[in-house]
């Protein structure tokens, strides 16, 4: 089924449903399921509009020209994805591969709608991981000295390969700011903790150190302030006084993978609205 | 604030959503929240509409002769419920206290928005909680023999208390049909296992001999077949082998007790529709 | 059936499972359960042993001074507790009355085993519930100024009862380092968070501006450092962006009291040893 | 570091900790790690003990007669186990691909300490995937007038790769009780649902007319009856009334993969000890 999902924000006001609703339902488009949320306290109001487009007669320009107009008649910031347009996803990672493999088979099984046209590293180990799905494997080592570089030939690199989302999957370097700036929304990462409990490295080591009786993990999409971006998932498990850091980490592989897997999944089907520090994710 | 609550159930078909925004619109009544379900399998579309009726210039009559206009030319099955209509719930219970207090302490703490009237119990061990919340408490015992009788008093005095909602808090006894038909989709009864499993008696007892690695509880309306009834809430807990039916016994009770609690939450906040053994349980 | 419970903290070394079960063995003593654990890092070795006493033939100082000898030339740290002595328990509150609750309702059903000789709060709003269980209500007001002069009034009272254990049931002021000292790891605070996250104050309205995606609960000793003594037991539930932060408060309250009461019944059994800043809670 | 698992399992009595530990003391042989369990209702006194073999100055034959002369005297079953012999573990898929991926995954990275000498499957499909990782892939179709001899192929290709665990990993055949027969306690299935809810086949399309608001997973020891054996693990996660039978198929693997795989761990590290129709599972 062709279909289309239109992400609106606008000031919260009476009317708005029903006026947006009723756009549609003239302009002949099937509403299929119509999700809404309003921030009470700052005024937003947020829809997510999912469209049946199999019987739609005009182009997607004139689609867009048409709503446009309403849009902009009604105060509307508004978005529109089209399911035939399969997004294309840039996996980062170094050492460590659960989230990358998970990632793979869950593209490959169908249950992530999305091609993976590159997998890039900074180190050559899971150059094997890649290889076994066929999927091209970049390295670009890096060093404090050649960061700025090496971010630069990245950057064309997913340019190159018209790149909608980069997943951060375990890579274990701090994005610059001008790399975050042009993927603004568009890079998501995980980190390995409840956040915001242990920020910064090493969040195993210190949740064994500081005693806590679960773990978990946190998919965000980064921004400049490290483990500071919009949170899209998080998930836990329990843990004992007799799980030490390395069974920390393997329980923890389990939860990072699922957590992320799931971020993306809620991303890819633009089910996801960035609203300061904070995310609307609306359910299927 | 003043706000009822209207849910809906049609045939799916196009342009609803539009149409039935639009009526509360044109009546300058403000949407707080909608919510929507389309049951694909079946056909049925499914709504709960939350207005809030601060500025409602006509009477609830007036609303409902104008709404039910609309609803039957339109050929929708609603109900509307208002906020200000504080809903009366009975208790049931028999010999164990954990659900009784739950649910005493929630209407006490204002979490459960409901008058509970009267506690009614087969046994008379549970009059001092009733006591302590200044509950009315009625001790009707049962033998199979006097059941018939037993429970046309029971009925007697929930008519008399234009009770609302019946809820069988641990009350070990199984309703006739006659009961359950007396209160249709008003009666909810926690069962102490993850339904459909252990259906019937001593489900900890029988999860032990099984060898079971979690444990749950299920709330679901009562309906003529034991346990068989729609499934509002249910949870669980992990369990070792270590384990013995004592302990599962404890744990269960913590499930229980919240299990419970979530779906009488549910149910006075006008959030469930009951299509055939499934239900709707729409979001707060 | 009467029991004991014997806690040992010694260096790990070979043979010490040997020497200590064969101790009990040649006493005539029935271990019922024996529970190990080796902190490899700091090679300390852990063991809780429970005691048949039935068959007990000398006294509780013989049975001690026994194996106080022994200990001593093994060079064990240890602890006896008899299940006969029933343990007192004093309660501090402030305004909320979910956890309060719990803990008497959990006292009065035997799940909990101890006794609670009295409740202390800084306000009187709480009166009422404890009146309900019949325990009496001590209400000490504190203002900056008269904070040494009232945390002495308390300790005095907490004395002249013979408490074992105090359980800050959200009782919302800080205790001064000598009330800490004067109940070295005999008090149980529960913080509203998922510590390390959210310490100090207001951790619902700020984990709602952080945008997470779960909420939890985090039961701990006190010690001097606000919200950093070893973590009991911890617990979460899963919210999503339309849980306003009231929504939080009520989500969080069904936290609170499950994690407060799990460590208070942890505690109360003698399952718990503090190693630093983190805890052995063996299993039941 | 070498290291042995004895698993004992005889008739509770008094002093068995004592004089086992005692043992392992006298020989020189130091105990990493004790567990024990006692079934109180049947009397059976359960213990995982863990050695270091490090200074160990017999051969395994020589530890395996002395501790045989003990075990016979003292009327213990047991077994022993060596961390130096890698277990061979045969997986059989049908078309479903996420439990195989998930344990050649953790095999590969070395979470599952095992060797994978074969995949065998009744559908070609999965070739693929078994080839990623360069693990020989055997089809053997089967209709039931096959069925027969297509066991007895099965049965000749795992003795002659000495197999010491099979996983059914959404093998969608039941086996016959001779198969079972020739591994007792050496099959492992996944069945997709929460046992014993939903036995049989069609579990999640069950689940959802049934209208239950959590699904889960169950890994258990093959036995003559189906969806009866032993559990060895179960997981769950939440579900409403949106998702459709597509999205708890979706939901259900990434809980099916989880649970077998830790259920195959704890097999592999002589965790589990079958005992009737339950299992005891020691922690790690």
């Amino acid at each position: 089924m062709k279909e289309a999902v239109f992400l609106i924000k606008t000031r919260d006001r009476k009317g708005l449903l029903a006026s947006i609703s009723d756009y549609f339902f003239r302009h002949n488009l099937n509403i299929i399921q119509c999700r809404q949320y309003s921030d009470l306290r700052e005024g937003i109001y947020f829809m997510r509009i999912r469209l049946d487009l199999s019987d739609l007669a005009v182009t997607h320009k004139a689609l867009e020209d048409g709503f446009g107009q309403f849009a902009a008649a009604n105060d509307l910031e508004w978005n529109v994805f089209y399911s035939e347009n399969k997004q294309k996803v840039a996996i980062m990672v170094s050492r460590t591969s659960h989230c990358l493999y998970d990632l793979l088979v869950n593209a490959e099984e169908g249950d992530l709608d999305c091609e993976i046209p590159l997998v890039i590293s900074n180190h050559p180990m899971l150059e094997k991981v890649a290889d076994k799905f066929k999927v091209p494997f970049y390295c670009f080592p890096v060093i404090p000295e050649t960061k700025a570089e090496q971010e630069k030939q990245v950057i064309q690199l997913l340019k190159k390969h018209h790149i909608d989302l980069v997943v951060m999957a375990r890579y274990m370097q701090i994005l610059s700011e001008d790399f975050i700036a042009a993927y603004p929304g568009k890079i998501i990462n995980i980190h390995h903790a409840f956040l915001p409990a242990f920020q910064g490295g090493n969040p195993y080591e210190r949740a064994w150190e500081r005693g806590v009786k679960m773990i978990g993990a946190t998919a965000h999409y980064a921004t400049g302030d490290l483990d500071e971006g919009p949170i899209i998932e998080q998930d836990v498990e329990r843990i004992t006084h007799e799980s030490d850091p390395d069974d920390l980490k393997r329980i923890g592989k389990e939860i990072e993978r699922r957590v992320l897997t799931r971020a993306v999944k809620a991303h890819l089907e633009h089910r996801v609205i960035v609203n300061g520090r904070r995310t609307i994710v609306f359910s299927k």
